[in-house]
């Protein structure tokens, strides 16, 4: 029992401060969510094993964490079966449950589950933490939050032009200048046949993203030692020295689409996003290299970069056309958004963003010299608080010293001291804590002088 | 793939309008925590087993969800080492790690593990899901949140005072007639050292509690059958029969336990507590059956019942000594509270009392007729969003009709009306939905029309 207590690697205590601040990040998100209609959901950390398994291909299968039926979760197993049975098949059998690991399947799984209650389209947020059984190394951790929000069952462009303005919104409130880059997945199926192949889609942005970084000489290297042939790679130049404005960017990929119908809608629909959007605080960019991961992508795509702070993606989305094929409820297209919370964070803490009365807690403590000086302090006190000034008082009447330290500590910017003298005058001592003045106050200026 | 998906049991999904109302107890809370100088933090979702374990009982070791290590959780043992191991061993074998079960002894754990980073008091809340394999049935599941607030390294009762005010100003806030119960362990100490049965003493509060059902001569003959001595219940007479104000209560309670040191500093505790409160909303009452389960309360301990509904317990908590003194930091006493959140969501939906503009979500719905229409509507959606104005356009141009009973599923109080005559005029026909009055109104009114 000597030893320190620790927590599991991968997770993390969240101090005072730090709350403070992922609070300021996440109420942030969800007012603009709510400006623009979504409304929020929860669901089970648990969820059926039969629900996660075989959805985030076999590696994700391995990083969920399972859960262990209670009682007996052997139920009747022999050693000899035991020994006989592989790892992968023993978990499935000691485990029925595991815990989420994002939230775009719980969220599926809700909506097919649900059907019936939800009006469509239905748009809806959720933040909450997820679990992933990964290495755990810097920046990457094995319970964390995600913050998305997806609107199913809308086809519309305008649900896209909207997820953009909320991006360009919420970097606005933060302070965090953006560039927020966005592509269609059409685009790239056209260029994919255009040179015939298809299957070497994700190579070849990865070759063209590198174009600033290696030269255009380098570029055309990697993709032929991708395997790309020489014809393929000459239809390319004009894509991957794609420059200009979107307008111009998007004229251009007209002409070198001209033949693929699915690469001209993904041009049409940039088009269209990009001509809704209004005015925004931040740069949005056409960006042929944005692939994206994830192979469930349909139509649009976007990812958004911090400028000022060298860090990956802090924030992305796109178009899906068959988010809940896979629980039997097939043709709901959906679009959809994530905040990436843990970046962001860091993002504000570089640029130290974080305003003063997000991260403030308690306005003022009132020291505590005593018995009677407490009984003069206690009916002020709920005042205050009546008037939603959060107030304290130091409920031990120990050493000043030690109890402003307690103020320094929680950084409580004033404080009141009331002690035989101001008792007699049936007033306080308002100490400024940043400027140290201070000043004589009656009870009912407190609010004005603090608020 | 054809069935429809489902959660673990035990486990719930929360709507919209659930979360609406969640949110609106959690930020009451939340808000009133804060006022009073508290501030929050967070906990893993998993903590170390080794952490866990033990803290619970032998019942509630068996309720606590394991987690199977991920990777070869087997660790090579083979079939007959399994065959010949306990299934509650094989458990701590394969899982290093649990899901919480209650956010007491994570805090406890984090006090330890951060104590050099906090300045005592430390005046923490934390809301969070907690876990128990327990057989769920009504009212009872196995996720639910807690929501509670403990103030440590502080042994004043300004400390208690300050819980019951919150306590009071909560309930206040929901508009929910609460009577508040405290006691005291001290004076259950005190009882039993007076009748000389300290072993005895839940049993007697259960039958004391049952005056007011079965009758004086029931509770002593059940007090007798308890197997306490005939004079033992003879000198719990005055305590069966207690009645009057607080001070008339304490006033006989100091006779009773004349004897008994510890009695007495539990009449003075509290004394102390109830002189201090200040005007309260709500009535507070001292109860003396009131025991509390939890053997780790050593001085105060209170409970609050809602007047207009029959139900348990719906916030409880009580003083502490030693709550960390099992991870090796003795001697550090504290004093908590926490919120059943589940119960008094229960509460605010029997009596109705959700306040309108915490439940409602989008202010205004714009209708769309088509890609001109739209248009016009975007820019006006773009100042009412920076007005704080939670507006949505319908992003598909479908039939009006299918557009209005989105409006009412969402229960949307306004929706906009933009076709080509408003349009012409530079205005916006804006329906009232409840009234179902409709007004043109230039795009620059209608912030005011519906704020």
């Amino acid at each position: 029992m000597a030893q320190k207590p620790s927590i599991p690697k991968g997770t993390r205590d969240f101090s005072t401060t730090e709350m403070a601040k992922r609070n300021y990040i996440f109420n942030t998100i969800k007012e603009v969510y709510a400006l623009y209609g979504f409304q929020q959901i929860e669901t089970p950390a648990m969820e059926n094993l039969s629900t996660l398994m075989g959805k985030y291909g076999e590696e994700g299968d391995k990083l969920l964490f399972k859960i262990l039926n209670s009682g007996d979760f052997m139920h009747g197993m022999t050693g000899e079966e035991v020994a006989n049975t592989s790892t992968l098949r023993l978990a499935s059998k000691f485990c029925e449950k595991g815990l989420r690991y994002d939230l775009t399947v719980p969220f599926a799984r809700y909506v097919v589950q649900h059907r019936e209650e939800l009006t469509l389209p239905f748009k809806r947020y959720q933040i909450q933490p997820v679990w992933r059984a990964d290495r755990p190394q810097k920046g990457r951790y094995r319970e964390f939050y995600q913050c998305d929000a997806d609107v199913v069952g809308s086809e519309s462009l305008l649900n896209e032009v909207e997820l953009m303005q909320i991006v360009d919104t919420v970097f606005t409130k933060f302070g965090v200048r953006v560039c927020i880059k966005i592509n269609n997945r059409k685009i790239l199926t056209g260029i994919a046949e255009m040179i015939g192949q298809a299957d070497k889609i994700v190579d070849i942005t990865v070759a063209i993203d590198k174009l600033d970084k290696i030269g255009l000489d380098a570029v055309n290297a990697e993709l032929a030692d991708d395997g790309i042939p020489a014809d393929a790679i000459e239809k390319l130049q004009p894509i991957i020295n794609l420059s200009g404005t979107n307008a111009e960017k998007l004229q251009t990929m007209k002409t070198v689409l001209a033949d693929s119908e699915i690469g001209l809608k993904g041009v049409a629909e940039c088009e269209y996003i990009l001509s809704k959007l209004g005015d925004l605080n931040n740069q949005i960019e056409l960006d042929l290299t944005l692939a994206r991961g994830l192979n469930y992508y349909t139509g649009a795509i976007f990812e958004v970069k911090a400028l000022d702070v060298q860090i990956g993606s802090i924030t992305g989305g796109g178009r899906y056309d068959n988010l809940t094929g896979i629980f039997g409820m097939p043709g709901l297209s959906g679009v959809g958004i994530s905040f990436g919370a843990d970046r962001i964070y860091d993002v504000l803490n570089q640029l130290d963003l974080y305003p003063q009365e997000a991260v403030n807690a308690t306005q003022v403590l009132f020291v505590n010299f005593g018995e009677a000086e407490a009984d003069f302090c206690l009916p002020i006190l709920a005042t205050l608080r009546k008037a939603g000034i959060r107030s304290e008082i130091y409920p031990d009447s120990v050493k000043m010293k030690k109890q402003m330290a307690y103020a320094n500590a929680k950084q409580i910017p004033f404080v009141a001291i009331v002690g035989e003298s101001e008792m007699a005058e049936g007033k306080v001592n308002l100490k400024n804590m940043i400027t140290g003045e201070q000043s004589m106050v009656s009870p009912s200026e407190i609010a004005s002088v603090i608020g």
